[in-house]
């Protein structure tokens, strides 16, 4: 059984190796056929996202741009991506190796002139790979400096590391924090579980407050602590869990206009990273709260909206992501009362009352449970 | 075995009892004596902070600052400490609860005219508390909202949570981003080790580079994510592995002088929390790097000092915890070459070179391998 996890590390390994060999092979027969090497790819301009309502998340339109050796620029970039490929095949999937975007920064200074100038150059080129070889960097091994989530309820993994495949129950076999997702979860094999459902917290206040309440025991949850913006290993891990396993997810989190970004990043994709929308979003994800009628209905303590605040309600008045009704009342009621809540206002009515009252009727009314 | 933990747990409930109700029984008996009621606690100004030459911590000095009802203001703080203690006593120790700075301050909404105006109201009476009861608020359980460190390493432990005892060996039974530690780390037990020394490392993609490397098998290290600017249990976990086990700690930081207080808040305490450095600080630490006398030695591709980063050099040269000949030397070379080195630039040299030569040449030289 634990073949699996090592059979398909080796089967996505094959798989990058072949596409970003497809790259340099493309070159490399354009100057066999004197034509001037070049490269394709969509146009990762904000004028160029759409949001697609076929698979109902954010993908990259039709505009493309080129990467020509006709200039200067573009023979710069075709070059670095060349010597990356040679980076990545040779010492990621050949000898098992990972870095960060960081490291691969300073590791081009080993590449003569087609040295990165500074990190951002780095980055971009990765995304340049990603979005031409049509797979997550994770495929290529490339590690981000911050964790994923930490998650807490009924399911049991294993988890393909260096030194063996571990096994670990995420209420059993872990400490009160819960369990540390890796950033790259294609190595999580799902074994068994029994949750109802997903619920996926911005806030690790809140998250501590289900753990303690016993809310996962009681409601088969699975608990996951999104950490603010979520990372896109938490992204992914609960597109997978959702659709391998068919557990519904809904998302929990403060009561502002970010908040409600942080949800739309789960459901739908999220601008930035929208080449990788079909692996990362989850359409399926519903949105708990904290709803501005929450604020009303249970007259919870507030603090003024900023004008920047109301600046981003606004902007999600025309935000293709919040176009249902629902999200034009809850964004309408919000700016007519001009308060936002954060999550752990709940606090005040007793720190039983989001596990025993709040989330009950939420997720009653909304058929999770 | 598994006593010890709870056994330890109700110790320290009931310590942190004693303390909270000796504030209330202070103010109980002023009122049947008919002295004004009053607290003195030590002032918190920066004037106020002094470097113990003793325990080479900062801590608080003589200066004073009273808490007295023979202003509104004062009693109005007194006002708010009983909540609190009642709430803390009745909630929290009497039935095994938590809550994070947050909730509490939405929790005293019930609290009448005593109700926080703010969040750094709620912030800074739970301080008041601390350094009157001479306790960390881990022993009032109260919770902080972001994650300690993870480590990775040659180590076992027990963390005593609510459902039970979970026995962790922080090498065999974890996933590849580490063991999470909780936010309360007097509720870990150490079992057993074979460690030589701890490396507390700054940057994620540094912490990962030296897992994937295998440096804690080869040397026998426990490796400690730092997450940046440690938080409360991650300084307390480092201390305690110091001082329980006797196992020499390291810091490995980027080499520039926020990095530079990174390692001073391990070894010296936080002006912040100055009265708990007895509690967090671990005098014993030592800095490994990246040392400015490195970013010469090693060539490492660097960035120009800001100008707010040669404002921090010049002020640590007059700081106590860096009067050291040692550190205004390697202080003041990085104000003559005006660069910055990042740790994960040692990449640029290949990706074992951080573990087969620069680690290992350092701690060499500092005798700790």
């Amino acid at each position: 059984m634990s073949d699996n996890g090592s059979k398909q590390k080796k089967e996505h390994d094959s798989i990058a190796k072949e596409h970003l060999l497809g790259l340099t092979e493309r070159l490399y027969n354009q100057f066999i056929d004197e034509v001037v090497p070049n490269v394709s790819l969509p146009s990762r301009t904000k004028a160029n996202i759409e949001y697609s309502e076929k698979s109902d998340v954010w993908v990259y339109g039709d505009r493309e741009s080129e990467r020509s050796a006709k200039t200067v620029k573009g023979a710069f970039q075709l070059l670095k991506s060349a010597e990356a490929v040679d980076f990545l095949v040779n010492n990621h999937l050949d000898q098992g190796r990972g870095s960060t975007l960081r490291e691969l920064y300073y590791i081009s200074e080993n590449w003569g002139i087609a040295k990165f100038r500074e990190q951002p150059e780095s980055d971009r080129l990765i995304e340049d790979l990603e979005i031409i070889t049509g797979l997550q960097r994770e495929y290529f091994h490339m590690r981000p400096e911050e964790d994923g989530a930490t998650m807490f309820g009924p399911i049991k993994i294993r988890e393909e590391t260096k030194r063996g495949a571990r096994e670990i129950h995420c209420q059993q076999d872990i400490g009160e924090s819960g369990y540390q997702i890796p950033f790259n979860v294609e190595n999580i094999e799902f074994l068994d579980h029994d949750a109802k459902f997903i619920i996926a917290i911005e806030t690790g206040g809140m998250y501590a407050r289900l753990i303690e309440n016993g809310f996962d025991e009681k409601y088969n949850a699975i608990l996951v602590h999104l950490k603010g913006q979520p990372a896109r290993s938490t992204r992914r891990i609960i597109k997978r869990m959702n659709e391998e396993l068919g557990i519904p997810v809904v998302v929990f989190t403060d009561g502002d206009p970010w908040s409600y970004r942080i949800y739309a990043s789960i459901a739908y994709g999220a601008i930035k990273s929208a080449h990788l929308s079909e692996f990362m979003a989850t359409p399926a994800a519903k949105f708990v709260g904290v709803q501005p009628s929450d604020i009303v209905e249970y007259e919870l303590s507030t603090d003024k909206l900023t004008d920047k605040d109301i600046a981003a309600l606004r902007s999600e008045l025309s935000d293709p992501r919040f176009e249902s009704d629902y999200w034009r009342e809850q964004i309408q009621l919000q700016l007519d009362i001009r308060k936002k809540a954060e999550q752990q206002a709940f606090a005040g009515k007793g720190l039983d009352f989001v596990t025993d009252t709040y989330l009950p009727n939420r997720l009653g009314d909304m058929k999770i449970i």
